[in-house]
């Protein structure tokens, strides 16, 4: 029997687009590669390879059958073969990420490493966004990881049950989503959400292999011929959405994750229905995709309702707030947090090195961290083993771009002796090495005082070098903590002098927790234990390094900087106060409680509590929805009394550092618990309070309420989480109180005056969202395990009204990018004698504008240079930096503007791009400011508030052959140079 | 990456002959079209349609691949463009028949219909018989239909755990089975028996969609690569095998029922093994086919163990003994033997009248009867659902046979007045049948006293007339009994000469269950409710019919011989003595409890009773192993009183007619129950008695003994239940009591002296076998539904010692075939006048050989005719007709001797046949007696003691068109004539 699928759009009927999906999770119940070659099928049925290689046939044997695909990363390579372009149409990421965890610098970087690979391999340009899946859409998603990236339209399915269910009552499930107040309508999407969810429009049309929905009986010589009845299924199923859809094209997902295995079951009762359904007349079915639904749309000369904001939070039904997963697993998004600064450092550095065409590069870091921002990775929803997988995958990928750094800093320090290399083979660079200092970074538990590079015994004579690289576009200062087992030592700048330090003893509770989770970590224990921390400011140029010399102060000259320690200690006294520049702490009492904040420069003062409390994660008794892996749901409020956290000043810095220390939580009770911290002070916040959008963008919050419905407030405390990147914060008419983080969690006000944040979470239950496990972490030694214990830090600051947003953007981006130590030992100290003890790749004239931020410096696979710049302020946030900025590059052949993800150049994207029309002309703002287009001969950048311009740069001489590395690596030095106008 | 998987036999080493194969059941579950379109998923993933679409790429795709496929029904038409030989090699039914149920007539039939459309559409032949799933295995697979069909080896899986055990430790799985004692090694097949059952070797190597075998994982590049641990499972496994093997080929049942849903995961998977494990080399592994194996085995020239008798019963584990289905579902079984012999007249009855080129046929019943031999259908172990679609198939199927029926009927009547014709449609049919009587044929409701077209008031003057059809070869006189509503009936012959009457009341019971039951099946109340039975004696020549006229005895001359009922009713006397001829049964008590059989003639004279129990079904709460669809496990035994049961003693008959009444089985105490009539006599059995193997060889049975192994008793019941077609009996000194049924059940010897049958059964249970339903077999009325009752005969015989066989194999027949009745009305009683009143398609002087019967007569679609004459004797099994036989044919001009399944030359097949060698000279027997071939100038057929013979026979004059059927109706006349030598 052969099915007529040939069917275009009917002008004048219903169309129903059937829309062939799957997307396979690169992670979650399995990890990617269990789904890629379907093991592990006890935990999950899912194969991708099953679903590749029964795909292929399918669409080759019927030109009319579409079928779209998502998370590259988990396909990589397959469909080289293939010319199906609306396989790739959608997203084009290396994942589906997650839009509540990830940085928004990762989301970029994860979907231009995606779009360039379909674009090189395949001249494709992704049209589609395509998030069926994550548990709420955060503004950025809509404006730069959408409209910024050239997509047509933007998909997904998950939003607050409430707000379908008004939007359904509407019609307004289609909008022009405006997310950006700054960018307004420059970068407004079009936006589809689901009816219901990403799946077929009901239980009747589900047709992997050992589904039951009732296929499509249509041979008269077999009983139960049943085409009467499935079309009329069809039928009704069309019109009822065709009822609550504008335009008479509906879109049907034919699909869910991990299906099509046997891809040819689903197009066998595809094709039937498309034939019998078309025969039947009364609707037309027809084989589609996203581009071809919404050209329908387009055509349709619809007006569509605007929503600005987000959608954020997620509850698919009451008391069912997903917001939970905005904390769920802190160690993981913590890693993932310095990970990604770590890649945007060491793509720099392999920059001025020169990237290999073989061998070590920082390519499986980039893998891995684009793998992490999956929506069931860095959210913390996957489970343990799979979260487990991705740690490995991340540090396989930092160990590689490790050793690229540290090539990378011996080849510049070497400079004046050997210069840079570009070593093809792992070989010939051990070899070439040899000539050069052998750098040390493996510091990735120094958050628990482990960093055997510093631990060195120096009384013997030995020099620790330590060269300290700074990313950012700016000159930076900034504390250096280390572990070091000597008590006398001395610190000397590149120079030669000596400088300020402090020795501080490591705490009982510390080195406990450097021990066990040593031992936990490397399988063995530390054969040295430092007593102290040494403390020094480095003082580091843009885009460059720094050199300090520690010695043994004995033989140094003797006029250490040493001092006690200055931190929140417990006194018997009833007020201290804390802070040795223009920020004092006061606290009182026994236990030290923090009672208020001055700040003698801005003239704050304020009443201030810092407290730990904990919700009881409800058990599901009353209704089977406990509080799990994804949802949040508090059942009571408890306070803590902290333990083990320290508050940190310092001199010239006006914030105050909270170090935490949470864990293990104890669950003998059988009661899980959610660790959250309170800052409350008396302002007058008015309900009202801001968090960050992936990282970018504040929002305005305000508690229970939404700007689009009427909220029926059924979780008081969960329904008001939302997730924080960067930062909270909350105002009266004369301060903002500020809370910065060092990584993804979840925040709120719960209460006028206070800011919260979760902080860590330890669960019973299953929340009965797939995950099948309870959230609960622990930490083995040997065969000993216990809860897995946290240690991070928060930044709170309080500003006058209106004058908070500097010290959020700045710091905020040296949080996001600390310092990067390098180490290498020494006999003696005379190593600037023969290194080059500091380095900018900038002018030295130079740095960025205070309100521009480097965020890519990335040398590509052809030799040329992906370069983005963002402005950091949005409009109206700053008096001084809210405004147009620029930046000149220098000694550049070729600029080449490119969309966000560098798949297509901007100009095209933009001439391209449809223009929908917005219900009621008075909402139409007035069009954004922008940069103009970079003049070839200027070479001015010009950047808007909240504007990321991303450019691909060529240099006058391009790489050439190894022999030339020489000439190469002065070049390189050259072209990494910007200067002001 | 491309795998090597051309491996072939190597010498030397260890061969691993993966064989991947699935079969899918016609029918469990699901109903055969539910597996085959893959509906209702919900009871069972399974569909036929993936498997068939997802098999032929995955075989192009790599020529070395192999599979092969059973139950020809499922996949009908599907294999037309194929040429994969090996995909039709093994079984080629049109399903893989149950061995205890069917009957060998059924089983010979399906076969053939699978092995001629195979032949015919791909020119092959199948070599293997794959009873891989039937629960036991019975002598006539092995010799008749299996050796006897050409095959050169039968594989199956299911054996005695006990006995597996031992063939285990002893090499014995392979072995010779020489099933017949009369046909000897002419008729030997080589057998194996899986190690453990038709799946992978562990559970490790399952790979179907789903599956959690671990895959092979060969990608370096992607975390848990696993080659050598898989090598090394598979080389385990092979050794662990070979070590309990013969020769060094083993082979791996790659797949199960419904497997390869998604063919290229196996494919996958066994590439890999094939690749990886041969570049290991300790063993070798190879695509095959179970006739590569044999051809292997074969090459080595080993000499296997010999077999005798039969796999009965089968136990998988202790007190697991799947005994319990012989008897399961007896009305279905009942339905099946009904129209096993329909079909086998109807065939007959076709031939004569000449098969149609379209329309109607007794195709469909065909099918219907193949399918229903099914190892899931007539052996009562499928689900209610699909026991209902079997019986709609044989109703559907039965009612186009039955116009078949009537047209040949009517042409043949018709003769001296019209002639048959060949209609070619259903409009011309019509047409021309309008001259011709119309015969109303439908009484298949005759068991509950429901048959209308005998149900017509004969006051007014109108004549029935009942043609009685005799499908034997024999001349055969026996009584009609139909329900008629006149008071005053009487009955004349064809010559017009009124014959004995009998005119019994219809009981209460059987009126009620008249009612309720045609009430139940038609779906309304009968408008007419006969009072009588009418009795009489019909004498009918060989393949011929006799007719008879029944009208109102007021009209007719007024001799009637009506008389009283005469049957073992209860009376108050002590004893009463029932019987008009030589045989008298004697009863005593209040109860009519039968004490004695009196033979006069053959001086016989016993103790005799006759009871009924029931066993209580095992509840499964000792060990979870319940008695159910499959598995008899009695706990207790419990007695009956009888009601509504009939016992019938006919003047000329010297056997009892014992006709049961069970039902609805109560089981409102939550407690299944098993039904069991006891025959008890004072013979001294000895532990011994003997049953049928198919209908066909009797097989001895030794009570808590098997010949092959030392026997473990755990169940001294159900271990000693065997499965009944033909009869039962036992013998001491003196005598030999037999018990012949109407249907297959299960019987045994309990206690000596003894023989039991089990009639029916109800269960609350399900027995843990994968049908997931208890045997809880109800009817309904309206919404009103009660247990089942099962109307059914068996008859009853005690001879002098040796002189039982002739009752047994004639009246065997008799049972077997009864008289095909079709009724017509006249106005008057001058039928004879104007129709042909008698007939005989055998020369009036003919009647076959007492040992002979025509188990096949059947027009082909070539217009060739299949014969087939079957001895029914054994040898020594009778004095007299123990002995060679022949039949002469006449007037025909070609015949040629075929298999047995009449896929190939008789010759031809004997030539190919593969001889085996025998462990051990002493058991060689000496050469079988066979029938010589047939001389074409000469035309005997001689048979031997138990040999069937077919042939395909062709006449002189071949059909011509249309125009010629008056021409071709006397010439089929002629061909279907026979006589003596």
């Amino acid at each position: 029997m052969m099915y007529n699928t040939s069917a275009g759009i009917v002008p004048g009927k219903i169309n129903v687009h059937l829309v062939p999906h799957s997307h396979d999770d690169v992670g979650w119940l399995k990890t990617v590669d269990q789904y890629y070659v379907g093991s592990n099928n006890s935990i999950q049925v899912a194969c991708v390879q099953n679903v590749l290689d029964s795909l292929i046939p399918a669409l080759v044997a019927d030109k009319n059958r579409k079928f779209i695909y998502v998370e590259q990363a988990i396909t990589h390579g397959f469909f080289a073969l293939l010319s199906f372009d609306f396989l790739l149409e959608i997203n084009g990421g290396m994942c589906m990420h997650d839009e509540a965890a990830p940085h928004y610098i990762d989301m970029i970087d994860q979907t231009t490493l995606g779009h360039r690979y379909i674009k090189e391999q395949f001249n494709v340009t992704p049209r589609i966004g395509w998030q069926i899946d994550p548990f709420g859409h955060s503004a950025v998603q809509a404006y730069l990881l959408s409209a910024e990236v050239g997509f047509d339209f933007l998909f997904f399915a998950r939003i607050d049950y409430q707000d379908r269910a008004k939007r359904i009552n509407e019609k307004t499930l289609e909008v022009v989503w405006r997310a950006s107040k700054s960018l307004g309508s420059s970068a407004q999407i079009m936006t589809g959400i689901s009816p219901k969810n990403y799946e077929p429009p009901s239980d009747n049309f589900y047709f992997e292999v050992g589904d039951t929905s009732p296929i499509v009986q249509d041979d008269m010589n077999l009983f139960d011929y049943n085409v009467p009845e499935r079309v009329n299924d069809f039928v009704s199923a069309a019109i009822a959405q065709a009822n609550i859809t504008r335009t008479n094209h509906i879109m049907w997902t034919m699909g869910t994750d991990f299906k099509y295995q046997y891809a040819h079951t689903w197009f066998r009762q595809m094709d039937k229905f498309i034939h019998y359904v078309n025969q039947d007349g009364r609707v037309n079915a027809l084989y589609s995709t996203p581009s071809m639904y919404i050209d329908a749309k387009y055509a349709a000369n619809e007006s569509w309702p605007l929503k600005t904001d987000d959608f954020f939070p997620y509850a698919d039904r009451e008391n069912a707030y997903w917001t939970g997963y905005f904390t769920s697993r802190p160690a993981l998004k913590g890693y993932v947090r310095t990970m990604s600064a770590y890649y945007l450092a060491a793509r720099q550095l392999e920059f001025f090195k020169g990237r290999n065409e073989v061998g070590l590069s920082t390519d499986s870091l980039a893998d891995a961290l684009a793998l992490v921002q999956h929506h069931d990775a860095v959210s913390g929803t996957e489970k343990q083993h799979v979260a487990d997988d991705y740690a490995k995958r991340l540090s396989i990928g930092y160990t590689e771009a490790e050793k690229v750094v540290a090539a990378s800093l011996a080849c510049l320090t070497e400079f004046s002796k050997n210069g840079c290399v570009n070593p093809i083979t792992n070989f010939q660079q051990a070899n070439l090495l040899s000539l050069a200092p052998v750098f040390t970074l493996r510091c990735p538990l120094l958050n628990i005082s482990y960093c055997p590079p510093s631990e060195v015994d120096l009384s013997s004579g030995k020099s620790l070098v330590v060269v300290v690289y700074n990313p950012l576009g700016w000159k930076r200062e900034d504390i250096i903590r280390i572990p070091v087992i000597n008590e006398n030592v001395t610190v000397k700048d590149s120079k030669g002098k000596v400088i300020e330090s402090q020795l501080l003893p490591l705490l009982k509770d510390s080195m406990s927790l450097r021990n066990s989770y040593s031992t936990a970590y490397l399988g063995k224990s530390t054969n040295v234990t430092p007593s102290y921390w040494l403390a020094f400011s480095a003082s580091v140029p843009p885009l460059g390094f720094n050199t300090y010399i520690i010695s043994s102060a004995k033989q140094a000259a003797s006029h250490s900087g040493m001092r006690t320690v200055y931190k929140s200690q417990i006194s018997q006294n009833d007020t201290i106060e804390v802070g040795p520049g223009n920020l004092k702490l006061l606290y009182s009492g026994k236990r030290a409680k923090l009672m208020r904040y001055i700040n003698s420069k801005t003239s704050v003062n304020k009443l201030l509590e810092q407290s730990y409390i904990y919700y009881r994660g409800d058990d599901g008794s009353k209704d089977l929805q406990p509080s799990g892996a994804y949802i949040f749901r508090p059942n009571g409020t408890y306070p803590i009394e902290p333990e083990g956290q320290v508050t940190r000043v310092y001199k010239g810095k006006d914030h105050a550092e909270i170090e935490f220390t949470v864990g293990p939580i104890p669950i003998d009770d059988g009661i899980g618990k959610e660790v959250v911290t309170q800052i409350t002070s008396n302002m007058i916040s008015n309900k009202t309070f801001y968090t960050d959008s992936s990282g970018r963008d504040f929002i305005e919050r305000i508690r229970d309420y939404r700007k689009d419905w009427n909220l029926e407030v059924n979780q008081p405390i969960a329904g008001n989480y939302y997730p924080v990147n960067l930062g909270i914060y909350m105002k009266d008419n004369s301060s903002e109180l500020s809370i910065l983080v060092d990584r993804s969690v979840g925040g709120s006000s719960i209460a006028d005056g206070q800011l919260e944040l979760m902080l860590h979470r330890r669960l019973v239950a299953d929340d009965n969202r797939g995950v099948s496990e309870a959230l609960n972490e622990t930490v083995c030694v040997f065969d000993k395990c216990e809860g897995l214990t946290i240690i991070g830090k928060y930044y709170l600051r309080i500003d006058p009204v209106g004058e908070a947003a500097k010290w959020r953007r700045s710091f905020g981006q040296e949080i996001y990018s600390p310092f990067l130590l390098a180490f290498t030992e020494q006999d003696g100290d005379h190593w600037a004698n023969s290194h080059l003890a500091t380095y900018s790749a900038m002018d030295t004239t130079y740095v960025l504008p205070d309100n521009v931020a480097l965020i890519t410096l990335q040398e590509l696979d052809s030799g040329k240079v992906l370069l983005r710049l963002a402005h950091l302020y949005e409009i109206e946030e700053d008096t001084d930096l809210s405004v147009m900025s620029s930046v000149e590059l220098k000694k550049i052949s070729k600029v080449t503007e490119m969309n966000l993800s560098a798949n297509q150049e901007r100009a095209v994207m933009e001439k391209k791009r449809l223009v929908w029309r917005v219900e009621g002309s008075s909402k139409e703002q007035p069009t954004a400011v922008r940069g103009s287009p970079v003049d070839p001969a200027k070479l001015v950048v010009e950047l808007a508030p909240m504007e990321i311009r991303t450019f691909v740069i060529e240099f006058y001489s391009e790489r050439g052959s190894f022999s030339d590395a020489l000439y190469r690596r002065s070049n390189l030095r050259r072209k990494a140079t910007f200067s002001l106008p």
